[in-house]
Order: C-alpha cells, then sequence, then structure tokens
C-alpha cells in the first residue's frame, strides 16, 4: 500500500477523532504539510455512525447531540454540509421511582414539589459555584483546595436533604459523566459544568446539548474532514512509540513510521499514557495519565416498527435511578420510521453489568422498557448494543474525568506542550469539554500550538474566535 | 544472545520485581518450567540497592525496611542469607512546624497534648473502621458504600477537630502512601492500614514497619532470588504485547517471545494496563488499570562523615508538613559511618519540585536539613536523589492507591484471572499490601492459580503458611 512505510510531514497527527482531524484541518488551512496515524479502519474516535437492519435508519453508536451554544460544532457541520433536525421532545417524560411510573412536562419531574424544589435550588448553588472556576486553571478557583479534595456525593450528602433531590441529582451526574457522584471530584464537576455553560445546559434537550441530531449521524462530521483530507489520513496504524530529539519527532506505527516537525496527541490522556515515549515524559504528565480515567456506558438502541409511544403521548424520555435502563430517549430518525429507543446504561450499572452475558443484560434492559412503555417495548425488532468502555482504542466513554486531588496536583500538565509534542482531544477543552465541540476547540488550540513552533502566525486561540 | 528470539516455558513471569521472582521460585519449587521477563536490566522492581561514592556504603534508592509481622520477606531473605540490623531509633525526634523546631520522643509527637490525645484518639478509632473491612473483599465491609464515597481529607475534616491532628495525620499519610489525604478513598486507607495491622504498624519504627534494614540493601532479596533461577530471568526485555488463546499465551517482549501455558502479570496495574492484550482484556480491569495511580515520592540520601547528630542526642528522624524534606530518617549503614539523612518529598510537594531543576531542589532540601540539624546539615559530601515517578517501568511509588469508587466497582477485577493470565504484584496483596512482603504474598498465590490451571496441586493458598 502506498502509505506505508518511512513517510515525513511537516506536523503528524495522533488520532483521527474530532480533535485529530480538526488539528489537521486547521493546519491544512494554513498550507502546512500534515499526516493523521489512525489506529481504527475508520476515523470518528467516538463518534461512529452505521446503519440498521433496515439498511437505511443511522445508529450514532457513541457522540450524536448539538446544543444551541456548540457554535464550533455547528460551523463545521454547516461547512461540510451535514445537517441537523431536533431531537424528539414532545409529550410526556416518565419518571421512574422505586417500581413506580410517573410522568411529569419539562426537563425536571414535579412529582414531589419539595423534591422538586431542592433540585432547582441545588442546580442553581451548583452553577453559581461553577462559575467561579477558571476555565483554563480550575486549580486557581477561590475554592479549588476545598473542592478538589472532595467527591460530589461527599457535597450532596451535605447539602441535599431530600432522598429524591439526592436521586435525581445522581441520575444527572451519570447521564453526564457515565461515572457516580462518589467517582467525581466536586471541583471537576464544577468546571465541566462551567465549560458547558451551566448544568441546564448539560442535562436539557431542547436548548441543551440534547437539542439536535444530525441526519447522516455525527460521525459524518469526522468523515467529512477526513475525505479533505485525502490520504493525508492513513487508517489502520496504531501509534506504539514516539520520539523527539532536536531535530523532529519520529511516530511509529504498525507498518508506518513518520517523521515530522512536530507531533499532537490527539487521544484522551488514558490513551496517549499508553504510547512510548523517549525521552520519557515529564513525571507530572505521566502520572496525569495515570489520573483521568473514562468513563463507563453501554449505548443500546431497540428499533420497532413505529414510535409507538408518541401516540401515547409519551416523549421517550425516561430516567429510573434503579434500573438498568437508567436513561432513555426517544432516537428515531427525523422521519419518525422506524420508532428508535435509546438506553444508557452508565457508571456501576455498566461496571456490574459488564461481567454477565449479553443476553441478561438484553433481558434486563427490555424488561425495563416493558415497565416504562409497555410490552411492545420489549419486542424490538433489532437490538444493538456497544460498550465503549471494550473499545481498544477508547477504553471507556464519554471522557475521561478527574477523581479529587488531579486538577490540583496535576492539571497545569493537561495541556503543557512537551518539546514537540502537543495535546489535543475534548478532555483538554476549556469549552465543552468532553463534547464533540469540546473535541473540536482543543484540535484548533493544539494546531496553532504547532503552528507557533512551525513559526507560523495563526489566529488567536479558538476560544477568541467563537466565544470572545 | 543465547536466550533471545523464540522460547518456551510452562509459565511466564512478567516483571521480576519481589512478586514476579517469588512467583517464579514458588512455581520452580514445584519442578515448573518457568522463565521471567524484566524490562530493566537489572532485577528488584521497586528495590534498588547502589553503592556510595566511598564504593562501600549500601544505598536503598527504594523499597528498604522490614517490620516484625512481614514473616514471609523475614522467611525469604533468612533463606537467603540477607541479614538484618535495626533502623537507628535512639534519642529525640524533631517536628517541626511552622518555622519553629520542637524536639520529643516516642513514635507521636508531645508538643501539645491535646493534639496528642486527639491523635491517638483518632488513630485508635481508624484501626478499629480499618479491622471492619474485610481483607480480601473490602468493598463487602458493612460501611463501604459510605467510605469509599468520601476522600480522606473529607473524613478528617468531619472527625479531627485541632489543626495540630490535622497535619499530623497527614504527614503520616504523605508517608504511607506518597498521596495526599484528597487523594485517597477512605476506605482504600482503612484496607491499606489492616492489611499492615494497624496504622501503628504502618509508622512505627521499633515494632513497627521501618523497623529493621537490610545489610546488603533491599535488592539483595530479589538479586538472590534471580541468581537462583539463573537464565530463567531474562533482562532488558520490556514486554509490550500479551496473547491468550485456547492452547496457551504468547508474551511478546522487545528481541524475545515465550510461548507458555500460563503467564503471571507481575506489575503494578498501572503498568500492566500499558501492556496490549489479545484478546482485549475485560473492560472492567481494563479499567481497573486507569484507576490505581502510582504514588509520587523523592527518596533522597544525604551522606556525611560522619552521623554528628547522633552527638547531639538526636535520631535523625523529622516531620515537617510545610517543607520539602517532609520526613527525615537516619539512614547510615550498621556501622555508623558515614553518616547518611534519608529525606522523602512526598506527595504535593513531590508534584510542585518536579518541575523545578534539580539544583532547586537540592537546596531546597539542604536548606531544610539546615534548620533541622544545623548548618553541618547543609553540607553533605554526596547527594543522591531518586525519583521514582520518573521511571520508566514504575511510574511512581510506592504503590498503587484507590481513589474514591475504586474498590466499589472495580475491586473484583483486582486478582480474578483472564483466561492463562494471572495477576500479582503488591497492590494485589492482601497482607501488607504496598510493601515488598505484600509483592511476596500476591508472587505465591498468582503462582499457586498457575498451578492449578498447570493440574499441579499446591499447598494452601500464601496467607494460610504464614499468617494463619
Amino acid at each position: 500500500m502506498m502509505h506505508r512505510g518511512e513517510r515525513s510531514a511537516e506536523v503528524v497527527v495522533v488520532g483521527a477523532g474530532l480533535a485529530g482531524l480538526m488539528a489537521a484541518r486547521h493546519l491544512r488551512s494554513f498550507g502546512v504539510d500534515v499526516l493523521v496515524l489512525e489506529a481504527r479502519s475508520r476515523v470518528g474516535g467516538r463518534t461512529w455512525s452505521i446503519l440498521a437492519g433496515d439498511g437505511q435508519t443511522v445508529i450514532d453508536m457513541g457522540g450524536q447531540w448539538i446544543g444551541p451554544t456548540q457554535k464550533r460544532l455547528a460551523k463545521l457541520a454547516a461547512e461540510l454540509g451535514v445537517t441537523t433536525f431536533p431531537t424528539y421532545d414532545v409529550g410526556q417524560n416518565i419518571q421512574y421511582i422505586d417500581g413506580e411510573r410517573h410522568t411529569y412536562s419539562g426537563a425536571i419531574p414535579l412529582i414531589d414539589p419539595k423534591v422538586t424544589m431542592e433540585v432547582v435550588q441545588t442546580m442553581l448553588t451548583l452553577n453559581m459555584m461553577a462559575h467561579e472556576v477558571p476555565l483554563d486553571a480550575p486549580w486557581t478557583a477561590p475554592n479549588a483546595a476545598e473542592w478538589d479534595a472532595q467527591t460530589l456525593e461527599t457535597w450532596i450528602a451535605a447539602n441535599v436533604k431530600t432522598q429524591g433531590a439526592r436521586e435525581l441529582l445522581a441520575i444527572a451526574i451519570r447521564a453526564i459523566f457515565c461515572a457516580e457522584p462518589r467517582d467525581l471530584s466536586l471541583l471537576h464537576v464544577l468546571f465541566y459544568t462551567h465549560s458547558a455553560g451551566s448544568l441546564n445546559d448539560l442535562v436539557g434537550v431542547t436548548r441543551g446539548a440534547q437539542e439536535q441530531r444530525f441526519h447522516a449521524g455525527a460521525q459524518a462530521i469526522s468523515n467529512g474532514m477526513a475525505a479533505a483530507l485525502g490520504e493525508r489520513v492513513i487508517r489502520n496504524a496504531p501509534v506504539y512509540a514516539v520520539a523527539q530529539d532536536d531535530a523532529g519527532v519520529r511516530v511509529m506505527a504498525e507498518e508506518v513510521t513518520v517523521s515530522a516537525k512536530a507531533a499532537i496527541i490527539a487521544l484522551p490522556p488514558v490513551l496517549a499514557g499508553r504510547i512510548r515515549y523517549s525521552p520519557a515524559l515529564p513525571a507530572l504528565r505521566d502520572q496525569l495519565t495515570q489520573r483521568m480515567p473514562m468513563g463507563t456506558v453501554y449505548k443500546i438502541h431497540c428499533i420497532y416498527p413505529t414510535p409507538f409511544w408518541r401516540e401515547a403521548g409519551l416523549s421517550g424520555q425516561v430516567t429510573n435511578y434503579r434500573g438498568v435502563a437508567a436513561t432513555v430517549f426517544d432516537n428515531s430518525p427525523a422521519s419518525g420510521t422506524p420508532g428508535v429507543l435509546l438506553v444508557f446504561v452508565e457508571g456501576d450499572e455498566a461496571r456490574a453489568w459488564s461481567t454477565r452475558s449479553a443476553n441478561e443484560r438484553r433481558a434486563a434492559v427490555l424488561g425495563d422498557l416493558g415497565h416504562y412503555f409497555g410490552e411492545q417495548a420489549a419486542q424490538p425488532t433489532e437490538y444493538i448494543e456497544q460498550f465503549w468502555a471494550a473499545e481498544e482504542y477508547s477504553r471507556g466513554c464519554y471522557a475521561g474525568y478527574m477523581p479529587p486531588g488531579v486538577w490540583s496536583a496535576f492539571g497545569p500538565a493537561l495541556r503543557a506542550p512537551v518539546g514537540r509534542l502537543f495535546w489535543a482531544g475534548t478532555e483538554t477543552a476549556t469549552e465543552w469539554n468532553g463534547y464533540m465541540d469540546g473535541a473540536l476547540q482543543s484540535g484548533e488550540r493544539a494546531a496553532n500550538e504547532a503552528l507557533a513552533l512551525l513559526g507560523i502566525r495563526a489566529a488567536g486561540p479558538a476560544s477568541d474566535q467563537v466565544m470572545g
């Protein structure tokens, strides 16, 4: 194959997810000679769009939504002609509590007014705290030491009184992080919240991060960027070693080695840490890669002839803090046919169920759907399960997160270049960290850093261009 | 070289630290054909003994002590003829508080009786809690959910009133874990404490984990085991891939590949996670390796013509919760000449100082020693610094630890064999986890698991033999 063997470029990018492809695209716009090495046979990283058994319904196995303040993603999608449609958000939502099914309208369940009031109040408090966290240096927040010394669960236990509110918050946190409130540094939750705007932005459908979907699936964004890069993207090339010296970098993948002046590592920290570096990375950077684990989530699609729940006045949206099917959405295509329910199994549930058989998981998920929507929901025509923690080149989803203490002691190593190496990936973003939009920001920022090394004057940092 | 290329054995061991070598030794005692692959040019892992500039004083760059209940290590040392001598523990200890130097006798500073009383009381409380944590399954402790949902710092803030006691406890925790109280799950601290016996066992010199040293240095234990294994130990062979199928395993290192019926991976989880497995590890196991970061510590030796502090009635032991030189010991050889002070720079201090120059660190450490022992201490004839976080084949010390939530969701994956793969390393030990003794227990346990796979009936689990 023509692209194997010894290659060279001005900049080599490791990883053809949104961050890496955006970095390469930005470099190309300055005429820089770039090569992208991708471990998988496809591009897109944690976005991956396939067709259902009918051969035409697009199923997003990974990231899929775009929200109103995700301007970078919207701009890029428009450039690439990838169009959007609104997430189905009409009708009653279901909340399933202790085996009882309740329905409600709006973003927050109104089953118990005392609980609703406390949830609203707590979200306001957390939003206000979040805005005290500087996005480029969370460890410099006035209360950073206190907030990074505790888990979110500790904070909830001390500050939220009703059991109902505690459980609703836990549902939201699991849905956002694919982790438990006990796994997360309070400071990280606040940083992440601020980077998205507010908790309302994070959990919202209409006017929130789940507002719109892509007709062609989210991977179409990466496919579009990759098409423009053409043979500059080399697939099936898992990078195992990166060497640098005064003269340049050498990035080694199976069957191909690239020499360049700079490298952009566009991987989550846990994957970046599994590459062998020569010379070894600074200890602070290496130890950071030991401390940003990926979340744990199954994304499951159940397909039905029609979205029958709509006729019953239901939105398809469910929250359940005891079940395996913790969070459910109507993920039918824009046409409304076939009907598609999207189920997330998150955090502890995902971890526990990962040791059971696929049949057992399926039975548990469909059992829950039967409780939510009736027997019909337990009989899908197709059932598609994706477990990101079992993907060798992701090792979890949606993103890497920080347990207590990591921002405080290792934060400065998150983006700091190491010689000719620059770090991209949504985990390094200051806006929409953990999201597709954040991946794009990170790619542009890392590309600008590489341009500076090459002596090319780039535009200001990506954040100034869109949000400033 | 005769040992390169394609090799085969009944069992292949990855890592020639204490765990891997003990596993191989135990297998050999059953006549099993074994090969050990070691990444470094030396054996011993996190134990490493060198000679000072005088060509005769043994300097332990890593693990060095043996305590009275570490029976496995004592038995093995006796077998190998590696003799011990008492750690120097005579005279007054120094506590340095807010720039003031205090001296005291015994294990706990008696500067302020109220503080001392609270420290003693808190240690008793933590010891009692620790004994409720089952060593083989910490997540089944009656209060596991609560204890694993918070950091140790959260517990201290809620349960310890005086600032002095909080800071003394933090010093102890840093010295034990090379991490901050905010980094650690309370459940993990309790497990670790129980695995050693009590906090008193962990922090004690005489009658504690720091009671004795080895004349020849701790690495002599590994060197002795390696000598007995002869050419079965293959050095300079960093393993990068492990494959298994129904027929056996293949372990790939640079320049050598070993085929065997079983493999024992005797590495800390963070290093085990950087090997490529085929098929991929179960998600729970892989995600565990993302969640057990290594501690951060500099171990520094300062050498003087004589141990001059002894003449001043000082033990050489210092604690300081503000300084860079947080913990100091007299580490002179048994003869008492030359005088050697051992300095640990731990946790946040180690992380922060890792980004400074060696000269700046040296000046800061010697500045502290001058405050503790007078100007003479700032003028060593030799200064030896070892930073374990910068070691590619350790990536931190003393051990991997658990942030909140990890025991609860990932604990069952810590020792569970994966097909023909068995997990050793001190992080998997139930007794003296994190210590040399725990490494030996883990090696014997993993070897017994491999024996069972080979159909060889081994003796009962290692824990029954020594402590039962």
